[in-house]
């Protein structure tokens, strides 16, 4: 996926750690998925569905690597943060989201524990477990609890072992670097196949800072609130309501508008820590530089955004619609949700068939009010574009010239309302076989 | 899959021409989707994900005999009828479903004209087309046009070449008969493997009455107003009023509670023909034989749409859900459509994995106000039943047991929401490699 670049924000190497000041790691703790008496998915309908579960095509989506993949991170922060989050609208929320709810009321923070594997949700102990997480990391740090930001993701429903946690905090502690960046990347991942993380860096009264952030994400995708597990820093001074202004804002227009799915999960979570330690002054709502934080902001979380698409449970192709000429933005991106959404349309994707056929579809069931008679559509990638609608009408094109456009492993669909001047980008994948075999032994 | 059987309701043979008066018949008049210069699906993607494109294992799916299936059915009755339909609420909607408004304005109808493989949709002429199949049924018939009925179903935004359809009709005509029905179900389908017909016998007035239907719907299949195209006749006589008060009342909680995929056709309708030809004293919303034609058509349509679900896209599996102790019955339909449209639960189902953590995570974010700390979720079939939830937190389960459960073709979740006495059923299916093979290469 290429990323996408701003002038004034350029890339910086790290991650979560590009900020000065935070430290991170990750380790192998070891926990398990709960075991299965046979292997998830059955043999049976494997065959019934006409594919062989045996072979070297069915084995190869999830590498040895991940067996031993790291399972536990953390973040620390040489000072004390400002710290800004926002939380999955699933009225089932993970007990660490609760926890971390409750720590972040006084809007500081100055470390972040979080395992993958067990979302330690669903759990009669759930909130035991998740406080223990946080008071075993702040007793090795030598801090309070309550500075402490927890997050769990992984199955849901299934008791969390706390035992291979406390064991692997120490190890983590000790392993904390200011280049472990990656480390922590690889803990957090689930069937993520690629490490997601950026920073920038952006200059603020004439001070450099550095914004990164990583993020986890690959299944249960869907915009509501938030989604995933993201984590950001930023060596910005800035205060705890500026930087909540600025999340709230950026994640409407980002994390808010990827679907992989249309599940939205129950422990997504995204954060942001500010540790000031860039020297500038401090940044608040009515400054001068709040534009400028909150646009590295947007920087970090399009391009995790997009990251997050892309590498959708099964995904060989990131698709983005952009959606103009609207009466408003909620229109705009509820058109574009709908299109991206489309099991149907994602699945034509993935066979690279022009069938707009389906786009009209889903615009038409879209919640927004929209004048379908008005619709212009087109698709486009880097092998050209094809104009496949206009006036809610379809119109000749050539299926050569669509199957190159298609072939492409980043799809535009733009769609023109023709109505107002409002638009909005939305962002999602293909459906694909192997969406489908990851999720259904998922848990095995 | 089992039909569900209601004593008073026995079923009868003949599907839509079970009912006296009712002339059915099915041609190949060679409607082709436009060609692709490749198949489909490319070679490399399938290779991408582990899928070989060659081999028996995905030839299988379409058997040889649809490539010269029937594509155009007609069902003609001896008198005139009563005529009411429910259409699909998709903005984007088909030219064939808004000539059928037009001539239904009246309530009268005498025959239906339908073809499969071009649903006549987003093109520029398909006004034209649309009433131009209806004159030329019509004509051959010796009726009036606007007498006609006029749906379409298969790709969106082709141009509808009208002359095999003209060149059709008269076949059509010559093969009518009072046992066509087979003729005419197998020319609506299009990815349906199988025939979906029933219908019932039922007394009124000391007259038995007969009511049956037949219904087309694999994909694109998504609960509002209506899904699928789905046609049925009744020998009852019905005033046209009290025949669409029924049919809104039952479509509810029948076709409207299904869900392949989540897409919303585009021309989705319900039409239900009803001759008098059994003799009874005409049925009025306030006789007490209302309520008797009321549950005969609920007895077909919930039939008919358990169908549906189970032969959804690449189904093995149907699901039922029954969601109880809800406030009101809203509350109880949005939960279980919630769940028989997540991918990531329909996936799980697949892989015979009693993943339940997938469920309560769509109760969530379900469009209704539930208490989720109140949630006992169940999971059963014909080999047995597992408690897996209680109070929104997870119970322990043999998984071997859960295994042998989830192993049925017919999955039961039952949810009990334990705050007030509202029920409602919704039907879905697994999501399986075959639902993204099929809908990577449909119009090829």
């Amino acid at each position: 996926m290429k990323l996408q670049s701003f002038s004034e924000f350029p890339f910086a190497e790290g991650g979560i750690c590009a900020a000065k000041g935070f430290k991170a790691n990750g380790v192998c703790c070891g926990l398990k998925h709960q075991a299965l008496p046979s292997d998830g998915i059955s043999e049976q309908n494997l065959a019934a569905n006409g594919v062989e579960p045996e072979g070297s095509e069915i084995d190869i989506a999830l590498p040895d690597e991940t067996k031993q993949k790291n399972d536990l991170a953390m973040i620390v922060s040489d000072t004390e943060c400002a710290a800004a989050a926002v939380y999955t609208s699933n009225k089932v929320k993970g007990a660490p989201l609760l926890v971390t709810k409750q720590h972040l009321k006084n809007g500081r923070a100055k470390a972040v524990i979080v395992n993958s594997v067990n979302a330690n949700t669903c759990n009669a102990d759930g909130m035991e477990k998740a406080a223990a997480m946080c008071e075993l990391t702040a007793k090795a740090l030598g801090i309070e609890a309550d500075d402490v930001v927890v997050a769990s993701t992984g199955v849901i429903g299934q008791p969390l072992p706390i035992e291979p946690i406390a064991e692997g905090i120490p190890k983590l502690v000790k392993g904390l670097s200011y280049t472990g960046n990656l480390e922590a990347v690889h803990a957090i991942m689930t069937t993520d196949t690629r490490e997601k993380e950026v920073a920038v860096s952006f200059s603020v009264d004439g001070k450099t800072c550095h914004l990164g952030g990583m993020l986890k994400g690959s299944g249960m995708i869907c915009p509501n609130m938030a989604t995933t597990l993201t984590f950001i820093t930023t060596d910005a001074a800035v205060s705890p309501e500026t930087l909540q202004m600025a999340l709230s804002d950026v994640v409407r227009v980002t994390l808010n508008r990827v679907s992989v799915d249309g599940d939205m999960s129950t422990n997504d979570m995204v954060l942001v820590l500010a540790n000031g330690m860039a020297g500038n002054e401090e940044i608040r709502r009515d400054s001068t530089d709040y534009r400028t934080l909150r646009d590295a902001l947007y920087v970090v979380m399009l391009n995790l955004a997009r990251m997050c698409a892309a590498d959708g449970e099964g995904a060989t192709k990131l698709i983005e619609c952009v959606v103009s000429g609207a009466d408003n933005e909620a229109v705009a991106a509820a058109v574009g949700k709908s299109v991206i959404m489309s099991n149907l349309f994602k699945a034509a994707i993935f066979g690279e068939d022009a069938n707009w056929g389906r786009i009209a579809c889903a615009i038409g069931y879209a919640d927004a009010d929209v004048d379908v008679t008005r619709i212009d559509v087109d698709l486009a990638s880097a092998n050209g574009r094809i104009h496949v609608a206009e006036q809610g009408f379809g119109v000749p094109f050539s299926e050569e010239e669509a199957k190159t456009v298609l072939s492409a492993d980043e799809i535009q669909v733009l769609i023109a309302l023709n109505s107002g001047n409002a638009s909005a980008c939305t962002w999602g994948c293909d459906l694909t076989y192997e969406y489908v075999r990851i999720n259904g032994d998922y848990r095995s």
